[in-house]
């Protein structure tokens, strides 16, 4: 039922917690486990052996599954929508969604084919703000105030709980076409490097610091759902504009003409 | 916010489980947990102290107020619903509520100041039916078919969980007056017990197995949410009719007269 949701665990600390988190899977009917750059999970130190009789037999397959990368980046490059967990409540500028609400966003996403990933932090410290910047969207565990740190298995468990109660309202159809399906992370972060590039290419970005400009471009890509086709589109252009930047640049009355603005206020609609 | 919400766990194996639940506990807010004859919890070999690291430090408060009782009956004595957890979906006579409706249905009792019971059984094999007959009524945690044993401490953070979202939707009012507070576990197994002997006093029930006639009657208490004025009233009346009862057998007149018949036929209403 859930098995296009990709579980990615970000330096986790303990094999033992890797099984627990098998476990969990394995009983919500999640399939996939995605280790990034985890401390200890080396098979010389026999560090997946530890894990083993934490998943219990129903987690072996998952277990034996796990797959190992280095950066959270390659680990959701597939996945169309992208939640982030964390345990803090206070001074983040973007809207935290209940496990419920992001269930609710998840499954019409899974239904249709597509992948998506839930991220989790380290056991000690949770996502940093880079890591953060991957996610398209942020969730949180509700708890009692007074003890917010869940137990890594618990915070996936809550978490696939509610995607699985989700999916029964959300049941899985067969994929789209492939030019409709959902642009993926690794489209979608290619084409924010493409719109940046753009324009820096058009001078209404300044090289200075142009990344933080693209900050809302960034949460607004996550946001849209944009479909395959839609990237091609939004990508050809790009590539027109950053022509026709060239063939201007090459023409030197045009120098001096660039126009002063910072992307957020000038486009409005973005955040 | 769950304060008087009261987990039992039935005959635990393992002290680390106890401590695990104790975080879960600590992280939805619960304060209570009792333990029904667990396997490992003396003092001598040294099992709470196991539990101990896995409670983490939110949890040591909770671990240290672990209260350890012989019988289920003793564990929920105090609470006037007791929620019996199950994975079993087969065979059952009775409702299985989803820890969603469950919560739905006990955050109205813990608002209003009433305690309520979760019982779970041990790890390796869930409550016994002698186990359930104490339980109220009974809910499932929803899983993947293929893998229905979750971890205890899962379970108990699950239904915490489900509990903690409810309470803020029935935030906490102060105690009602205490003659109209709900019958609590213990008095709801005194009346069950008064209303035999009163059926058998009165020859409606016969000696032979007068528990399986009273199976019914026991479930239809448990759904009632009889009050404690209620309780007294039911209470007086099995008083003056096994008086009665008791001068109408020192009558030889009356003997003989004793009509046939099964308490749910007749009562039409219990089940």
């Amino acid at each position: 039922m859930l098995h296009n949701l990709t579980v990615v665990l970000v330096k986790t600390r303990f094999p033992e917690n890797v099984g627990m988190v098998a476990r969990a899977c394995a009983n919500m009917g999640a399939r996939n486990i995605v280790l990034v750059d985890p401390e200890r999970w080396s098979e010389a130190d026999g560090d997946p052996a530890k894990a083993v009789p934490l998943a219990t037999p129903k987690g072996q397959d998952i277990l034996s599954g796990v797959r190992v990368v280095a950066t959270l980046a390659e680990a959701v490059a597939d996945c169309a929508v992208v939640f982030g967990t964390t345990a803090r409540t206070g001074g983040w500028r973007r809207e935290l969604l209940s496990p419920e609400r992001a269930a609710a966003e998840a499954c019409p996403v899974l239904a249709g084919g597509d992948r998506v990933a839930v991220v989790f932090g380290p056991e000690d410290r949770g996502l940093t703000n880079d890591e953060i910047e991957h996610c398209h969207r942020l969730l949180t565990i509700p708890t009692a105030p007074e003890a917010s740190s869940l137990n890594l298995a618990q915070a996936v468990l809550v978490v696939l709980y509610e995607c699985l109660k989700g999916a029964s309202a959300h049941p899985f159809r067969p994929g789209p076409a492939p030019d409709s399906r959902l642009a993926n992370h690794a489209e979608l972060e290619l084409l924010h490097d493409t719109l940046r590039d753009t324009l820096l290419a058009i001078d209404y970005l300044r090289a200075d610091n142009p990344d933080y400009f693209m900050m809302p471009v960034r949460r607004f890509l996550g946001r849209t759902r944009l479909r395959r086709h839609e990237f091609d589109l939004v990508m050809g252009v790009c590539r027109q504009v950053k022509r026709m930047a060239a063939l201007a640049h090459a023409t030197p009355a045009t120098e001096g003409t660039t126009p002063e603005g910072s992307l957020p206020d000038d486009t409005g609609n973005v955040n």
